[in-house]
């Protein structure tokens, strides 16, 4: 079964699209050992599994504290253990024989089932995670920041940049195996990805905190192929940050999405 | 002192431009342990750093080991100790909140000299590097891989995209500490670099294997403030491979650099 009709095969299965990022930074774990910090991510995950197919790891909230929290990043996928997918979010990207070994790095040695990789070096690039053809690849497209204005809206012709990546990302799809980055923040540009995006899976960043709006993002998304809804501190900061705040604000979400389903 | 500044510093004192790079890859190490081969790295660097001012760490060579392979990024800046300039090649960006922790993993965790980092994401991905003002950072702007085609060469009105780059970088070297990457394989393309980069230090891959011109790269580069002529394979796959071939080539280049000072 190819990386895409798996994702779609857990989202179906548990009825959702929630991606529940695993951001934790210091201020939940100033005075805490690592060890605390594993054990609390993996209460977290075992008490939002039942709920949540999706889950993505921003590896800057763990290499910030060294080998140590790259540990941490290789403790995650065999925790999860095939009861969700994984998205090491880790935004790579390099020469061909770099992005091999990065590829090498994330899928055999990390075991995530994909990545996300960011597309300014162009093909060469892309193709060395592209080539694991059970592992997917989400491609940075049109972003939720602010400096997605710089580069991604600026016209080559008559077509934005973010819209020849998506191109490329469709050339890139033979293994069905490519999905797209696409912000929650750009409303009024959701309609114009989805004309370009062939049958690939979006993963949307953006709702929660930066103001991305959910029902569009899961209708628009819906009609590409399918819309993973990712919240990080929408959830895991929700309340009192307990672990019982955090499976309340899961179940919160998996109702909204599950409205416009 | 501004990185920019230590930089050329660094490079006027060793009389060179050489930038080696640290880039080992299994078939050196397929029968060793990874304590094998942080030793036979510190031994490359122990015999060239006398002549050699930089050295870049692809972080991708180091990442497909694990943590284990992490553990050794965290050695390698402190075994140089000040005795040369460290680039960390890991190509990172994000949205300003997690290139924030980025730049805490490679520069306070790691204590890394600089980084590359690669702009599609914009302004407020590239800035929570730039902030550490006696830090390097080398954007990404035209890259010496075939993909550097798909997107850095497309025209936006009358410009390509590594020019709307090249500014970016420009407006954001407020203290001096900014570079490029220029890949040293895009030869016809460096006059019209040069006249776009306003006093940074480029950072030059693609001589040796990939066909780069070196004579052109230190020259031109040198007009625009100064360029770190990379050398990976073509050193340290040199030769018998061993620790006198490694330092015989190093010599050899740093003649050739010498002569087109």
């Amino acid at each position: 079964m190819s990386f895409n009709e798996n994702l779609k095969k857990q989202c179906n299965f548990k009825n959702n699209r929630l991606c529940i990022g695993l951001d934790f930074d210091n201020k939940w774990f100033q005075n805490d050992s690592l060890d605390y910090m594993q054990g609390f991510i993996e209460d977290v995950i075992e008490s939002t599994i039942d709920l949540c197919p999706v889950y993505k790891i921003n590896f800057a909230f763990y290499e910030k504290h060294g080998y140590s929290g790259y540990k941490i990043l290789e403790k995650i996928p065999s925790f999860i253990n095939g009861r969700a997918v994984t998205i090491a979010d880790a935004k790579r990207g390099d020469i061909g024989n770099s992005s091999k070994y990065y590829a090498e790095s994330i899928f055999d040695c990390l075991n995530y089932d994909s990545i996300t990789v960011s597309p300014y070096m162009g093909y060469d690039s892309l193709e060395p995670f592209t080539k694991y053809n059970d592992k997917g690849v989400f491609i940075l497209a049109l972003t939720s920041n602010p400096g997605a204005e710089n580069f991604q809206k600026m016209f080559f012709k008559s077509d934005e940049l973010y819209k020849h990546v998506i191109r490329l990302a469709n050339d890139l799809n033979n293994d069905n195996n490519v999905g797209l980055v696409v912000g929650a923040t750009n409303h009024q540009y959701l309609y114009e990805i989805k004309k370009e995006s062939n049958l690939l899976p979006w993963l949307m960043p953006g709702i929660g905190f930066q103001g991305g709006d959910l029902k569009k993002s899961v209708t628009i998304g819906e009609e590409s192929y399918l819309s993973l809804v990712n919240v990080s501190r929408g959830i895991i900061k929700a309340g009192d940050g307990s672990i019982s705040a955090i499976r309340n604000e899961t179940k919160k979400y998996t109702q909204k999405i599950r409205e416009n389903l």
